[in-house]
């Protein structure tokens, strides 16, 4: 640590909320390590996600703001995908010497990392900033809290649940597309191309739709869409050892979704399928639960789940689109990259 | 996750060892978190650390076995100076297309990572693999169990407490040196100098001393030198609310760092107040235990405890060298760069 270094963080701790304790922080930042412990009958859930410059953003279409949210988002989604309640986070910045990235970038980084972590019940125990010669790099650990024994796993999808989604697909694909392309913009409604921008950079962690599946034990499988629902229906797949039947013609997708593949003569289910980022979660539902979900999660979760297909004895992922049945192929962000 | 990266990483998780549970770890790696609890009575300890190609290491001189194991050293070095007990890390990782970062060159570094973390009882929970456009990073966070209210704080050095640091320091300095300057090895033992290397790429993280330290109530305050004594002698200073009074003259040094100083015309105490990365401990002992401290440490922990001052009421670092006083500079890592 330089001296210009530990005065920055000074400064910046000062600017942020102090510990509130509700997480269970005992000791925060400024020791050598945190001390923290989970509540009586719950466990820890951990989960890192690193970003890097050039790879998973682009400095030149994300402010710093969205940036940090966008970085706690990321995150807090595989907290979500476990039922857990977000607690604590450490952050671990590589800033490369460049015009704009300066305190004022930092600060407003931190602002936004806070702001979405807060939001959702986390609080920061730690951290390291350090150079770098070329590119900025972000890596975030969350710790958060689950009741003992009940995480939703991606094991544990049974024949006969119902396959839910927890809100429309394909949004942060088509986001990505028209920050990368903007006059493609004029080709859709302003107000669904400023969703799908915000879509990609500021995607909403399922938290809430977590904590209410396991507290209602209305999911026996669960995972984030991080790279695209085909790749993640495969997981699940292969995790719990069943096969998955899906209705494509039932996928929600985001406002203006449709409009935009149009405009890139793309099918629009592609983006939903193998376009990756939308964070939503994908969950199988015993049978007896899934009045409960369709007409429950939207009131107590904030979200809209909708069914997408059913589970069944046997391997593999089998989807379904106009009538005709097919082997869905397991393309995940890979694919979608050619 | 790419195809790819999901077939390396299956390989490579069937290559390293399974969990133990040994660690408290209910879920390793491969969901969407891991699940751990701290045993009853104990708290968890967080910390993370970066490094960075080009700013903490080069690939020049540093092989991938020896460069996972410096990182898990690190970052162990943070749980030794809190008496944490290690056990779980997550290893995020971005890494650039290049010759020779291949998977036989991931598989060793993983390799040096898992031997030395298990060494000190820590076990994988998880991790990151992302590209990169440049360079190379690495970032761990580890997680430790201390006895609950027992851990070994910054701020609890009280006047009257002993100063004693956990080994001899200026290796690490001395050894990066030569490392650069392979010629400046003719000029010492040629034994010193491959241990002087060594103590530079894989730092022994003083984990046992943490843990003895603790158990036998025999430190009221601890920190790792990570940025030289002389920043972490006035981060103690700072963080306690008290003066320490340093004899320089007792400051052991590494074997080899006075004949390397004279071959660099430098100072050997320099190398030892802000060489830095030595990853001793320095911690206070109360009276009553600093006899215990000098006769039993070395046996019970490994190492070679020296005191070198003591604490008195007041404020900063004051220095006694051949036998006059000055004011201890706050010089750190960033002096030592200049």
């Amino acid at each position: 640590l330089t001296l210009s270094e530990r005065a920055f963080l000074g400064r910046l701790r000062r600017a942020l909320p102090t510990p509130s304790k509700i997480s269970g922080l005992i000791l925060g930042p400024g020791d050598d390590a945190a001390l923290w412990r989970p509540r009586a009958g719950c466990e820890a859930a951990l989960s890192c996600d690193l970003l890097a410059e050039g790879v998973h953003f682009s400095l030149e279409t994300t402010g710093p703001w969205e940036l940090g949210a966008r970085a706690a988002a990321v995150n807090l989604s595989d907290l979500a995908a476990m039922g857990a309640q977000p607690r604590l986070f450490l952050v671990s910045l590589a800033l490369p010497k460049r015009q704009g990235l300066d305190e004022a970038w930092l600060g407003a980084f931190h602002a936004g990392l806070h702001a979405w972590m807060g939001a959702f019940g986390a609080e920061a125990a730690g951290g390291d900033l350090s150079g770098s010669r070329h590119d900025l790099f972000i890596d975030i650990t969350v710790l958060g809290e689950v009741e003992q024994g009940k995480a939703l796993r991606r094991n544990a999808a049974r024949p006969g649940d119902a396959v839910f989604i927890s809100g429309p697909l394909g949004g942060s694909a088509a986001g990505l597309a028209l920050l990368r392309r903007p006059a493609l913009g004029r080709r859709i409604d302003p107000g669904a191309a400023v969703l799908l921008k915000r879509r990609h950079q500021l995607p909403m962690p399922r938290v809430l739709a977590g904590r209410w599946l396991l507290q209602e034990k209305a999911a026996h499988a669960c995972i984030d869409i991080s790279d695209g629902l085909a790749s993640e229906a495969w997981h699940l797949s292969r995790e719990s050892g069943v096969a998955l039947r899906l209705d494509l013609d039932a996928v929600p997708l985001a406002p203006g979704v449709e409009a935009l593949a149009r405009a890139l003569r793309r099918d629009p289910l592609d983006l939903a399928l193998n376009g990756g980022e939308d964070y939503e979660l994908l969950f199988t539902v015993p049978r007896s639960k899934a009045g409960l979900v369709a007409s429950k999660m939207d009131h107590y979760a904030g979200c809209a789940p909708a069914q997408i297909g059913w589970v069944e004895a046997g391997r593999g992922v089998q989807a379904r689109r106009n009538g005709r049945w097919g082997r869905l192929a397991d393309g995940g962000y890979e694919h979608f990259k050619d």
